[in-house]
């Protein structure tokens, strides 16, 4: 299949797939079935199947899947087998929060840039960063050529902000405002909302 | 459809439908279609239909869904139709940025403790909180009896944290630690990974 083509709702599971045969590698393990992958994730075994036999031939009948080629695999169509450059806007708790998590580097992101239009903020360092001006965000932006950001700005700013780094050529957004942003067709958004996540358990309990 | 027997699989698709509702209804928006909804949450008409359909009837043909009635439906069925306490530990950035999150209420949460074991940061507000001695957490959750918790402590610290706070009785844990922790069948975990939000964007960059 032409890596073109796979359609948005599988290329929307294979960051779960990643994360889960990298967690299996890092516990030492060299194979795994569609069942097990299935339980870690929350999607039929027959799915996951489907899923990845679309890009080819990753195993053979009886003995599952070679974790190690997979995980190639999926880092190649993900292309996250480089590293990308992110920009955070808003350097509030959640801003410093992102600028020090140690959870990006091995998934393929580096934190480059983080802004702030507090002038008490800025020059301040954070993580690896130094919060630098937001009025002088999207030339930055645009000549580092940087195409991701996280959106840690207040709900009140977040459209305005994500305006602003549309026009400097960002293409996708992580945004952890609480509230929805709109942007053109030919860039992305993920949203983290922490109350959808604690929604998904409220109907097991008492 | 009983609603103790809904699947699992089911289940985790119905926060976002929520969403998206709630997103609707706020625009002004009286009725909808499993194609607008399922555009809106990358998820099929078809498969929408198919999971709003086990619920009973929710609209007439032709005239599309009624969102008032959805939302209250789903309220129900996810038990959102009440305000769950939950707690947060680790009074870092993140439990920080947590604790004053405008997001939560709305749609049936609200921040009820905080705690962190460093005696500098114990007894300082955030949000509507004091931060809390860590040592008297199980108690604490116990006599309050808490269900659910955001879990924002380093990875090194995430495992102990999760089995004392299943000790204490809570039975749901919204994960923020760059890290998997090993609970009981019977306790649910959310993990918030960033970077797997990230990676389903990079696939349509260049």
């Amino acid at each position: 299949m032409n890596a073109d083509k796979i359609p948005d709702i599988i290329i929307g599971r294979l960051p779960s797939y990643l994360r889960a045969l990298q967690r299996l590698s890092e516990n030492g393990a060299k194979t795994t079935s569609s069942q097990e992958l299935g339980e870690r994730v929350g999607i039929s075994a027959a799915q996951i199947r489907k899923d990845i036999s679309q890009f080819g031939e990753f195993g053979k009948q009886g003995t599952g899947y070679s974790i190690p080629f997979l995980i190639d695999k999926l880092r190649e169509i993900l292309k996250v087998n480089r590293m990308w450059d992110i920009v955070i806007v808003g350097a509030g708790d959640m801003g410093h929060a992102l600028s020090r998590y140690q959870g990006f580097t091995s998934r393929g992101f580096q934190v480059a840039m983080i802004f702030d239009n507090d002038p008490s903020k800025i020059g301040q360092k954070v993580g690896d960063c130094t919060i630098e001006d937001a009025a002088k965000m999207g030339d930055r932006i645009r000549t580092a050529r940087i195409k991701m950001a996280m959106l840690t700005v207040p709900a009140a700013s977040a459209q305005e902000v994500a305006d602003q780094l549309v026009q400097a050529g960002v293409k996708a957004i992580l945004n952890y405002a609480p509230t929805s942003i709109n942007v053109p067709e030919n860039v992305h958004v993920q949203h983290i909302d922490p109350s959808t996540h604690l929604q998904r358990m409220t109907y097991y309990l008492d």
